[in-house]
Parts: C-alpha cells; sequence; structure tokens
C-alpha cells in the first residue's frame, strides 16, 4: 500500500456520486498538501455499469460487485450514496464491521437506524460520517458536534427542503396556486417525478430526526417526527399571512422543552423580518438556540450535485486526518441522554385560521366563546368586507395553546351550522 | 493527575473571561458524557485580584504571577482572553513550547502573528485554536478548515464589526447621522470608549486577514488589508443608495482572483435582495463562495460575552477530545499556498459617487467625458431637481473599473472649476 494514497469505493454513481468523484478530482493537486495524503477512488459500485460507462473517463473503476469492494483490503473509505434502507444499510454495517470508514448521504437509513451504525462504528474504532445526510453542502453536523459543543442547544430549525422552499417562493413571488408551482419545479428538475417525499414533509422529518439528535444529545427517529405537508396551502393563505406581517414557509422545528422533545415538520408562518423569511427558491438553512451561542444560522444550497458533494468530501478529508493522526472514531455517536419526545397534541402553538363563517350578528361571539372555552385566545383578526359565496371570511392568528385543545375547539367550530367551512389551519412560529 | 480531568488556565477575566468560566459551569455535568472527561480551571491570571475576586466565588483561582500557570505541568491547556499583543505573544509562546494546548480569541496578535504561533504549536505537537477570534460564536474557522476543505474558495466576505453593524442599521432604519448612531452606541455599549478600532475598520480588516488566510491556504496578515472607515457615511448617502435598491454596510471582503487575493474593509452598497442586508443591528454574518458549496452563510452573535465564550469552549472541547484520542496537533495550519495580496489600486470595483456640479449646461457632459478617459462606464445616476446650494447634486453608481484609473479620473474631475464638491465614494459590492 503506498504511504501517501488512501483508496475509497464510492458506492451510486447517480448526482452526489458524479459530483464526489468531480471534486476529488478538483482537489487532486492540492490535497497533499492539504491534508497529508491523496485520496483515490479505487471502485465504484453501480447497478448497470453500461450507463454508468458514460459518465466516466476511466470505466475500469466501475463495478457492480459489492464482493470487490468489501473483500479490498486496499479500500479504507466506503462513500455511500446509493440512498434507501436496502441494501445500504447492509453494505454500511459489512463495511464498518470489516473495519473501513464509512461517510453517507443516506438521510432516510440514519433517521432510522442511525444508532445501530454509529454503534457498529464504535465497535471497529472507525469513523461513521453523514455530514451531507442534512442540508446538503450547508456546514451543521460538525458545528453543532463540535464548534457549539459548549451550548446547550435549545432549539434548531429551519428550511430543510429545497423543493417545497422553491414551490412556497414562487407562491408567494409569483401567486402561482401550489400545482402550478409544483408543475413548475417538476419542469426545472427540483421536484422528483414521485414528489410525495418532498411536498409531504417526510424528507424534511428525517432531517430533523438527525438534526434534532445530534443538537440535544438524545435520540430523534424519523418515527418520532410528526409531519404535515404544503400541498394545502393556497396563495390565498400566503396573501392572508403577508397581511399580517409573516411569510408561509416549510418549516422543520426541534425544540428541546423541560418536558420532552418537540420534533415536527409543517408549514407554518413565520414574520417577515425573521432571517429564515428571506431564504428563497432551493436554499436551505438552519437556525439553531443554544444557551451560549443565543441565535445563529447556517445557510446554503441543501442539496445539488457539487454542494453535496462539499459536505461528502470534507467528511471524506476528516478522516483521511483522522487515519494520518491514528485517532480514527475520535468523534462517534453523542447521543448520551434520553429524553421523551412529546405528541404533537402536547406541544403548545399558535395558529393561523382561515374559515368561512354565515355572514350575519353573532357569528363572532359564538366562535370566540368556543375558543375561550379551550382557553384559545385570539392575538389578530380580519374580516373583510366582501363576501364569499354569501360568507364572510375571517382570518385568525391565535396565542400560544395546547395543540390537542386547539383540535378540540376546532372539531367544536366545525360541528356549528353557522361555520360553513373551516379552509385552512397553520401553525404559526414564534412566541 | 487525575485520569477524567484535565485543567486548563484562564489568561485574562473581563468579559469573554468571566463568560468561559460561566459556559463552562453550565456544561460542568454533561462534560464527561460529552467529550469523555471533565475541564477544570485551575487558575485565572489577573492583573488586579482584588477586582477580580468581586467575580468569582473560589477566589483562591485568581493569580496575578504567569510563573504559577506556566510552571505548573498539571495545566494542559491555556486560554488566553486578555487581547492585545505583549505580552499575550510572549504567554502564548512559551506555553506552546512547554508542551500546553493554547485557546486564543485574540484577532490582533493571531492577524498578525498567527504564522508564528501556528508553527510553534506544530513544533511542540499541541492545538492552536481561534474560532473565537473571528465572527464570535459563529463557526467559521473549523467550517473553513474542514467542513467546506473539498472546495477552492473563491471568496469569503461579510458584517464582521458589530458595532458598525449597529450604527449603520441605526443610521439606516431610524435616519440618524453617524455622530448620533455612535453616541447611540457608545451609551448601549456596543462601541468602546475609543472607538477607532471599530468604526476605522481595524477590527474587522484583522478578521478579514485570518478569514483569507484560512479560506485560500495562503498567509494574509493585517497590514495587507487596505480599511476604509464610516465616520465618512451619511444619511444622505444611505437615502440615495436606498433609491437605488442597496444598502450600505462596512464589509470585510477577500477575493482569490486569478492575479492575487484581494483583501480589503470599507463601507459597500449591496442589493437589498442580498442575504446581508437584512443582518442589522449587531449580528454578524460571513458569506463565503467555494467551487464545490457554491454560496453559504454563517450568521449569529459576532461579538458578547457568552457567545464568544461558545467558541472559546468549543475549541476547548475540541482539544480535550484530541488529547484523549492520543492526536494533539490534528489540524494546524493550512497556509501551504504563497499567494500575492493585491494592492488596493489594482482591484476592480464598482463605485458609488457623490457630489455637486454647477448646475449649467454642458456640466454632465464634462464629467462623463472625463469619466470615459480613464474606462469608467456609468451604470445608475441620479439628479433630483431640488437645487443644493445653487449646484446640483449627482449620484452616480459606475460600472466595474479598475481603482487606480478610478481614482485618476476623480483626481480630475476634483481640479475642475464645474465640480464643486466631490460628497462621498462608496465602493459598490458586486457584479
Amino acid at each position: 500500500m503506498n504511504e501517501n494514497v488512501i483508496k475509497a469505493a464510492l458506492l451510486g454513481f447517480g448526482t452526489v456520486g458524479t459530483g464526489v468523484y468531480k471534486v476529488l478530482k478538483n482537489q487532486e493537486k492540492e490535497m497533499s498538501a492539504k491534508i497529508g495524503c491523496k485520496v483515490e477512488i479505487k471502485k465504484i459500485l453501480v447497478r448497470n455499469i453500461e450507463k454508468a460507462a458514460a459518465k466516466i473517463e476511466d470505466a475500469s473503476l466501475l463495478t457492480s460487485q459489492w464482493d470487490e469492494i468489501i473483500n479490498d483490503p486496499e479500500i479504507e473509505i466506503v462513500i455511500e450514496l446509493m440512498g434507501g434502507i436496502n441494501p445500504a444499510k447492509e453494505y454500511i454495517l459489512s463495511a464498518l464491521k470489516a473495519g473501513k470508514h464509512v461517510v453517507s448521504a443516506n438521510k432516510d437509513l440514519i433517521a432510522v437506524h442511525g444508532h445501530e451504525l454509529l454503534d457498529a462504528a464504535h465497535e471497529s474504532k472507525v469513523d461513521f460520517l453523514f455530514e451531507a445526510a442534512v442540508a446538503g453542502g450547508i456546514p451543521i453536523i460538525r458545528p453543532l458536534k463540535q464548534c457549539l459543543a459548549g451550548n446547550h442547544m435549545t432549539e434548531v430549525m429551519g428550511i430543510v427542503n429545497g423543493t417545497t422552499n422553491f414551490i412556497l417562493t414562487k407562491m408567494t413571488q409569483e401567486g402561482m396556486e401550489f400545482k402550478d408551482a409544483l408543475a413548475l419545479a417538476t419542469e426545472l428538475g427540483y421536484a422528483e417525478a414521485d414528489p410525495t417525499a418532498d411536498i409531504e414533509g417526510l424528507d424534511a422529518g428525517r432531517k430533523v430526526a438527525i438534526l434534532a439528535s445530534v443538537a440535544f444529545n438524545s435520540r430523534v427517529v424519523f418515527n418520532d417526527v410528526y409531519t404535515e405537508g404544503i400541498a394545502k396551502i393556497t396563495s390565498k393563505d400566503i396573501h392572508y399571512a403577508k397581511e399580517m406581517g409573516r411569510d408561509i414557509k416549510l418549516l422543520g422545528v426541534a425544540r428541546n422543552e423541560a418536558d420532552g422533545i418537540e420534533a415536527y415538520v409543517c408549514p407554518m408562518l413565520i414574520p417577515s423580518s425573521h432571517p429564515l423569511a428571506t431564504v428563497n427558491d432551493s436554499y436551505n438553512a438552519v437556525f439553531v438556540h443554544g444557551d451560549a451561542v443565543e441565535d445563529a444560522m447556517f445557510f446554503g444550497r441543501g442539496a445539488g450535485e457539487l454542494p453535496t458533494a462539499s459536505a461528502v468530501v470534507g467528511d471524506v478529508f476528516d478522516i483521511v486526518r483522522n487515519i494520518l493522526a491514528g485517532c480514527c472514531g475520535r468523534i462517534g455517536c453523542t447521543c448520551y441522554k434520553n429524553i421523551p419526545v412529546k405528541k404533537m397534541e402536547d406541544t403548545h402553538n399558535r395558529y393561523f385560521l382561515r374559515l368561512k363563517v354565515e355572514d350575519r350578528c353573532g357569528v363572532l361571539a359564538e366562535m370566540t366563546a368556543i375558543f375561550a372555552k379551550y382557553q384559545v385566545s385570539v392575538a389578530q383578526i380580519i374580516q373583510k368586507d366582501t363576501k364569499v359565496e354569501g360568507c364572510a371570511e375571517v382570518v385568525v392568528i391565535t396565542e400560544k395553546v395546547r395543540e390537542g385543545d386547539f383540535r378540540t375547539a376546532i372539531e367544536e367550530l366545525r360541528n356549528r351550522d353557522s361555520v360553513r367551512k373551516i379552509s385552512t389551519i397553520i401553525r404559526v412560529y414564534g412566541k
């Protein structure tokens, strides 16, 4: 084995895989000066060799046989970019057990089985790093584990899905409706053929699970995260929100409260003056709050070939530095607490509620009486003089209330004859 | 020596020193689980023990004798928060030579003597970390050295001085003039009794030197950085800038161009839609551009007791992890290139120019003829119908032009009878 070269294998050669290959090529001349040795991709695992061959000069690197990688003692680092649970999980586990270091961008896997993978890495004293699994190129996992380690983090939240942020930006800036904005996102390649994981908030939910685990030193898995998508948002909601000084964003939120962790993804109104309100198009941003650092925000490209590759290669270089310094596994799992995760109905939120009511005297009184019964206080209310289908449209922003109580109030409202339609309910971020 | 405790000394017990002490106290219960052992402050070096005793429960930690720290083999980490060049430099160098690790927030020192300090750390195989020296609590040094190591960074710029950002925010949002905003900043404790280092851009210049060195892997020292302050900015300039879709911020800019590094601090107009335009009050933000990550931004508190302590303690914890993993000095100096730094007159910029000219036919033609002679193209121009002291006020934004050529054009303008006064020249950020 050449002392000045560390060999790695790529699993998967899709968008991020080609990006990692390019970024390593771009760094080739400087690597030795920068990190003490060269990193060479020795093998690339692909399903279809012929298809992949079109994307690379030296097709001899391609293989469809995992055995060629796991059994090659020269390969010290495995870079998993295939996505999905299987066979990625088996491959990663067997690589770790074989003493190989692993870098992964696989949020689906880590949000569910992260614990098992980190344990396996710990047992073999190797590194398992996953900076690219959350918010693409934006450095966030390492800053949380290292730079901000002197904090008790109380909140980590943000815009962690570029597809939905693009859609909401188009709806906000150009008044488009959801389905037209989605069609545009698909046309431009921002949305996948099956956009469910993005628009239903599942992708963001996986990232929230990982972020919460790292920020609060306590394991949160995907199943703990409540998710709600943006398909129900209309340009009318966005318009009313603006009138109330707010924008609508799909937020992933994790909060470490006295009675447990809150973790959810849902569209939310945020003040237009909040730094996240200006994060538009496919950009991502993660906002954190800690007892020492106070507020901090990390902004950048949450996806894409080269930005995601930037995070992957950062991890690879870190592993190389660990190998050369003889300190592999230097920072492993940081979940040393066991904090319960709260049910969504036990969280306290403010709500934006748009509804159609009968246009007669006493209806508002009826509505607010039901609110009062369940401790729902009104913070802002708009009722325009214009009638819609013979009804008055009322838009309310409430004060903070327990979600379970709010839901009961809504059910009671829904059963009143005077309430013709509950058009939208959206949570409101902030105190 | 107790295996589970690593002992440290604080040099200086001012704002950041007390902050570090508090943050370590706040982390006391969790430290062992988080990083593998406890960190205990064994000694605190102060000039005046009596004064410092009021700030701490256990006054026996206080000493005015450096000998008690440098000669104590139990003290493995020295945390230098005294500021200034001397005696901080001697203390740090002797600590490093004695095999002690050093964390420093001392930008004045690092921006000038960083090389020597990092070399000394390398020789002794110890760590010298300085995350807190730039942008307070915001993680930026470690993200650049590790997370973004797979990039060729082409630009790092931002708002890295909270005092001037507070002043400019007040001038922008409340129409205050510079001296009133400075008086308010002083009253609120944002500006020091002698605010020169802040308002003249010297503090920001030191941070730019450090950021450029880390981002471009090539040494830039304070002396290489051109600095210009904000005292000349008037609310009128801000008003005209707004009219042209821009805000005025004190920016620190470092760019890695084909013909060398550009590094400067000066007030600049930036588009109001730029993420940095919304960074207000005493907040800081650093914007970076790399060939892989594209744009990324780091935002947060650039100063203050606990935010700065957050960065210091992050470094201390990293050293502890290195000590326990046996890999001290794992990442040292990353300046392996030797790129020249350009003179300010060789940089290319756009300019905002406000001037008073004689109110007669042909004056604009005269002005634009001089511009044309030196390749200065006009991008935007405003001349209002209102006359000021019998003169017309003209505001121009130019296209990009070599600074040296622009300066010559301005000298020629200044000598014309028709030009009564060149009121302001401010650079414009962007293409």
